[in-house]
Parts: structure tokens; C-alpha cells; sequence
């Protein structure tokens, strides 16, 4: 009680797959926590470990002194901030708010902006590791905003991951975030022609990956794939319907920066190709799945 | 002198970038090794360090128990082993016969035919790694061949090698070393393409670098980057010129197999895009430097 009495409270809006998980590790970590989610039922867990659960946004902003927030796109960012009962109308001056979405830095810069304006202090925050690093604490967060904003913010943020990284000004985490998932998206996209090519060959999969691992096609993409498609498991993890906004919002951003994306595209185009086959809420390995039934082939341990 | 009369003599043929330190290492393993080049030359070291130089294919097949090469392309391999003064027209009977070059699966099934025919045994057996790997003898080596050719030549793969196998029948080998050179080959385009966009948005590239690696971005690629574009090094390493020869194989073994591939096409006409810049001998790495010049930016710390 003592511990906890003396860090900030903190308040964890979006309790999705990743988000309930990450709050849950800053209560471990002695915050006093209170969440919101839009879905009640996502609080049940929490509440039982000792988390308050607010009954609405401003509710929960008004009465902590850190906002953390896990949603899914730009426009839920902006609701969740700028919307009325959002959290910049009723933010504590001074509150500190991060923002632990995957979109785009034009719009965290313009979210930014506002929060400095209400007299709050933001920080973009995306990150990465997925389910089992969220669970882990273990995950990569990247970082926009003042340094000192990141300063104050690294208690909480280590309580969620272990890679904690300021990038630059407002709207850099993002940034170096959308870099990540689309090297990541268009990493996994080789990965399934290569193990696709492989089962139709009629090579051993075990083995191929296992050498593949060991050779210079060795990736974390391909590592994954492992445990996720060649077992046949498509459950999320990270869904294809996320994937897809993420590498959209990449090559809005090259778009915008002037750089050319071919592998890029190509990947959009094939994780849009799983979202016309029904496969959208599925974990983004279920991307292999039309490239097997094209091939006419499965590729399972 | 005792430990070296107990081994079989080998043969080493294509003493180029892969090839020559791997001939050093079976020689630094104690097998009496004689040697062969196109260009005289490159044989000066391995000379200098106790191998005999023979003056021909023939000569040199006709002196060893085993023979390895390591060429460049499919019709390279048929001109050493099929062609007039080649190989198979010189070996001893019951001559163990290694190719390491990358090629295609169905040429290497046409030769190891040849081979069988002529009393010889015979493996597909090429390597990843690279130079690097190639030195330290820590290479990747695919084996394609009869189980007890494997085992026969498991002694001298062993001291090129770190991570060795067999992948199964005649050709596997070849295939699983044109997948792993599709997938490394198309990861390294997604990394271009994201390293990319991160110097234009004026991130701190060795931030974005070390965090993309502690992220799911990470990959054997994305690290290889460090060390090549990132320090303005395009030596060879790997040339453009031959990844653009595998990937240009792989895509046929798939077109053959009857898979298509997306990210395998963008990647040709990546490497292909390269050629045309005229960085075909350069290394690898060089692929970013027309990204780079579209996008006016470079990529160095």
C-alpha cells in the first residue's frame, strides 16, 4: 500500500487483446489502476485484481494522473481524445497521456497539439510484441513526444515492456512503429510463398524450418510462423483486419514522405486478399490460407 | 601426416567469393586437397597453404575420392560435370561428387542421374551464410542425395559447415537453398523499403535499426543491414547478380510447382531494377540504392 500510495494513478482505456494484458501489468507493477472499455465485460478481470472501473471516459480522466490508451485506428484515436466526454475535456492540467495505438503521425501530431493546448503533456507510444509479449512485459514501445514527457512516462512504460524507446518528437513512435509492421507484414508475406513452395515440393516442414532458421532467410516472421499456421492455429494473436489497417496507414505515410513501396503494396494487396476471403478477425498468419488453396497445398507440421 | 592419410583426398573446383574459403577449410581439416579455377589465380592462396593445383577438371577428378564444387549457374554446373573434359568423364569409380552451387532442383536431378549412371555417387549440397559463414565454416549446407551418400560425405561438409542436412532426395537440397534465398532475398526488400522511409522521416536510423530488431521487424536481413548500406558498403558478400539468379530460379521451381508467388515477382524486378543500375556486381545490399535515389535520401548512420 505504501508502494502504491506513492506512484500516479493511472487510467487504461481499451481493454483488447493487448490492452488487458498491458494494464493488467501495471497494476502488478503497485499503480492504482481504474479502466474503461466500451464493452463492460472486458473490465470483469481487472476489477477482480483490484483494478476501479470507470464508467466512462471522462469519468476515468478526471480522476488519474496518467491516461494510457490502447484503440484500434485514427478515428477511434480522435473520439477517444477529441470527441465529446473524451479524455482532453476532462484531463487533470498536467495530466500525462499516452497513447499506446498503431496509427499514423499526422494524426498523433494533431492529437498532440490539442493535448498541449488543454495544458496536458502526450506522448505517442505504439508498440510491439503482440499478445504474448503484452502478457510477458516484454514488448518494444516506441516513443514520440518531449523528452521530458518520456521521462515521466518510463515508470509505467516499463511496467509494459522491456525495449522502451523515445524516436523524437510527437508523432515519431508512430512512425518508427508503421516502419516496424510493414517490414514485419511484407517480412511474413515471403515467408508464406517460401514455406508454400516447400509443402508442394514435398519437403519435410519441420526440417525446412529449422534450416531456414539457420540459413539467411532467419526471421521473427518466420519464427512465428511456427507456432501459427504450420500448427494449423490462425486464432489471434494479431489480426489480419489490424495488419492490413497498419500497412495501409505505411504506405499513406511513404505516400506522404515520397518514397515508392513495391513490396509494400504487394503486401497490402495480400492481406486485403485475406480480408475478401473471410479471414479478417483471424490471426495475420491466416494469410497463408488463399496462397494454399491456390497451390493446392497445406502447410502443416 | 597420420591424420591426413586416414581421410580421402578432395577435390575442390570454383574458387571464387563461397568457394575459396570453404576448399581452406577442408583443407585446414586435414584432407589433402587439390584444386581447380577457370582463372589460375585464385588458386595462389590454397597453394601457398599445402593444396596441389591441378591443370584441369579431368586431371583433377581423375586424382581425389571426392569432388566439390561450387560454380554459378545451372549451365556452369552441366559444363563442369556433363561437358567435355568434365567430371563425370574423369571421376574414379565409386567417386563421391558434391555440388554446392545454387541452382535449380531439376538440373541437379539431370546430373545426379549422370552421375548414377557412371558409377558415382552424387549430392546437391549448397550452402547459406555467405562469405562470412563461408570463413568461419559455420555455413547452412542442404543436402539433396541418397541417405548414405549423405552420411559419406558428412566428414567434409562438416568442416565446412555448422548447421548441416538432408533435405532428401536428389534436388532437395537445391530446392530448400532457392527458399531460403526467396524468402532472405524478399525480406531484405521489405527492410530497404522500411529503412527507407524511416531516414526520410528523419529518424535516427541507428535507434531505428537496433529497436526494429528488438521488434517483430526483426530478421538475419534487417541485421545485415548494419553492417552493408548502412555503412555505405556494397562489397560483395553476395552479389546482385547471383541473388537475381536464384530468385529468377526460384520463381520458376514455383511456376513449375504450380504456386504463385507476389512478393518472389516485386523482388525480381527489385534485383532486376539493380542490374539495369548497373550494380550487378555489387553486393546485395546495393538494391536500396535506387529506392534511395527515388526517394532522395540515403540510408547511413
Amino acid at each position: 500500500m505504501t508502494e502504491s500510495a506513492s506512484k500516479p494513478a493511472v487510467g487504461y482505456i481499451g481493454l483488447g487483446l493487448m490492452g488487458k494484458p498491458m494494464a493488467s501489468n501495471v497494476l502488478k507493477a503497485g499503480f492504482p489502476l481504474t479502466v474503461f472499455n466500451r464493452t463492460p465485460a472486458k473490465t470483469r478481470d481487472l476489477a477482480a485484481a483490484g483494478a476501479s472501473v470507470a464508467p466512462s471516459i471522462a469519468e476515468l480522466a478526471a480522476g488519474v494522473d496518467v491516461v494510457c490508451t490502447c484503440v484500434t485506428g485514427p478515428g477511434d484515436v480522435e473520439a477517444v481524445y477529441l470527441g465529446e466526454g473524451g479524455v482532453l475535456g476532462a484531463a487533470r492540467p498536467g495530466a500525462l497521456l499516452i497513447d499506446m495505438s498503431t496509427i499514423d503521425p499526422g494524426t498523433q501530431r494533431r492529437v498532440a497539439q490539442a493535448a498541449r493546448e488543454r495544458g496536458c503533456e502526450y506522448l505517442d507510444a505504439p508498440v510491439s510484441g503482440g499478445v504474448g509479449g503484452a502478457r510477458a512485459a516484454t514488448l518494444a514501445i516506441m516513443c514520440g513526444g518531449e523528452a521530458s514527457t518520456f521521462e515521466r512516462a518510463r515508470p509505467v512504460l516499463d511496467a509494459m515492456g522491456r525495449h522502451v524507446y523515445h524516436c523524437g518528437p510527437a508523432g515519431a513512435g508512430a512512425t518508427a512503429k508503421l516502419i516496424n509492421n510493414l517490414i514485419s507484414a511484407s517480412t511474413a508475406v515471403a515467408v508464406c510463398e517460401g514455406l508454400v513452395i516447400g509443402a508442394k515440393a514435398g519437403l519435410d516442414l519441420e526440417q525446412l524450418h529449422d534450416l531456414l532458421m539457420n540459413a539467411s532467410a532467419g526471421s521473427k516472421s518466420l519464427a512465428s510462423y511456427k507456432d501459427s499456421a504450420m500448427q494449423g492455429n490462425f486464432e489471434p494473436g494479431f489480426t489480419v483486419n489490424n495488419m492490413e489497417k497498419d500497412v495501409t496507414l505505411a504506405n499513406g505515410l511513404a505516400r506522404d514522405l515520397g518514397v515508392r513501396l513495391l513490396a509494400g503494396a504487394i503486401t497490402q494487396q495480400v492481406l486485403r486478399e485475406a480480408q475478401l476471403r473471410g479471414l479478417g478477425e483471424k490471426g495475420t498468419a491466416s494469410q497463408i490460407i488463399p496462397m494454399e488453396q491456390l497451390a493446392g497445398v497445406e502447410v502443416r507440421l
